[in-house]
């Protein structure tokens, strides 16, 4: 196929690519994306690149799912609901088209199922596989979540247990973020680790928080727990007046002391969480 | 300087990252940005890669200014006003601080003159330079441009002469973009080749072209005026009844016929400008 097939292909494949306020998508230098009133919009790019962030083997209809997955679960994080996504891929010219519809079956499984409507993108060729997804989601205005008012009494929660492998599609907690909208006073989708995440969303709430229990998922360990990132459960603070919420787990207490310190076990946890810059 | 010193840093450069509606900027999980009633926004990405779209040797100054300016292009072609962008940039570990920190200043410096936001994005590393650039831009409800309004009678005119050299920055055509929304009837930025790009905004109108002079850039050849692509101006129709803008020149008249047909000295002129897929 040539450039322009294969965006036509595309196009069929992402149903047209309008809806959910896409006025124009996949076909035209830019897309065109109509807002409601008192909408704020929330954007998020995130990259996935061959031999970083996944293996050279991985199916590409997973890699195509995961490179969408990781900015929504950044979406559900602000308790926002996506809209739409641009694509941008880069691969060798030895991959063939197969992969390429495999990598946006894959991609485009998941957007329909959370009403992410593919509205446009660029492919390129480069010497390895590299992908940047961006999202746009929407939320009610300044109804969205951010890490930064977490406050000390509230009770600090997960969405699920941690330490999972990170050879599978991701699963964003959508449904959860647009429940705590309005009711959660921070959250952060963890990406990279509890202890680092947590790290930050008390740093940026200039509190410390106390660790009580660490859920952790079959055949993990309590340190890939702790530290080993790719969860993309939400952690989030709860104020203590509010009930648990059905199918997420209470794991400790945000409390007063030098913004960022965590406590475990009587000591104090470090940050040991990824960073993809060292 | 690790992750958490580089993000801080740019947020910095970039002037806090807030204004021109980014509520959130660098920094948070996600950007947000408040759009204004009536307002239809333009999303935007593109790719610019290592070896593909620059060489190895181009300094980080330019490499930024392109990375931005090329989604500006299309930004401007569609009439819009750009407010914000993010930038995904992976790199080898063989480059140091220095060559990101450069690659900002190209890119930032643009986008402070235009008006754009760096609001936020993610940094890697890779085997090789690949940087993707998200733009959003605004244009009252209803009067983006697009290529697919031209018709029989309209002027076809561009913004400055073809076939130029691309080792220099990008000068997006914003201010002209602007003055073209409502009065042009189509506009594609030139990215391509003009043979290419003329033929993508005839197909999308579903009419044909007259061309009958080609403004060549100073030390260029006909062939690359016409095919070369890279020239970032932009090319658009504009009803018979307007006088030709300042600083624009007339090179031609569209024409009832078969969609796509470009005549140019009796012949028709192949779309023989860059697949990026090919």
């Amino acid at each position: 196929m040539n450039e322009l097939e294969l965006v036509e292909k595309l196009r069929k494949m992402a149903g047209g690519g309008r809806s959910r306020g896409v006025i124009r998508g996949i076909g035209d230098d830019c897309a065109l994306f109509r807002p409601k009133p008192a909408e704020d919009l929330l954007l998020k790019t995130d990259q996935l690149i061959e031999a970083v962030h996944f293996p050279k083997t991985m199916r590409p209809e997973i890699v195509g799912q995961r490179a969408l997955g990781r900015a929504l679960s950044d979406i559900a994080a602000a308790g926002a609901d996506p809209r739409c996504c641009l694509v941008a891929l880069a691969l060798p010219k030895s991959r063939a088209d197969q992969w390429i519809l495999a990598f946006f079956r894959g991609l485009l499984a998941l957007a329909k199922r959370t009403g992410t409507v593919l509205a446009g993108g660029d492919i390129s060729h480069a010497g390895a596989i590299h992908c940047s997804v961006m999202v746009v989601g929407v939320v009610a205005r300044g109804k969205a979540l951010t890490r930064a008012g977490a406050r000390p009494g509230d009770q600090l929660c997960v969405s699920g247990r941690l330490g999972k492998r990170w050879d599978q599609g991701i699963e964003p907690r959508l449904a959860l973020g647009r429940k705590l909208a309005g009711k959660a006073t921070a959250c952060i989708d963890l990406s990279d680790g509890l202890s680092l995440d947590l790290y930050r969303l008390c740093k940026a709430s200039r509190v410390a928080a106390r660790v009580d229990r660490v859920p952790i998922a079959r055949g993990a360990t309590l340190d890939r727990a702790l530290h080993g990132g790719e969860d993309y459960e939400l952690l989030f603070t709860l104020p203590a007046r509010f009930k648990p919420l059905t199918g997420t787990m209470r794991i400790g207490t945000i409390v007063p002391g030098p913004a960022g310190t965590v406590w475990f076990e009587g000591k104090i946890l470090p940050p040991r969480g990824y960073d993809h810059f060292k």
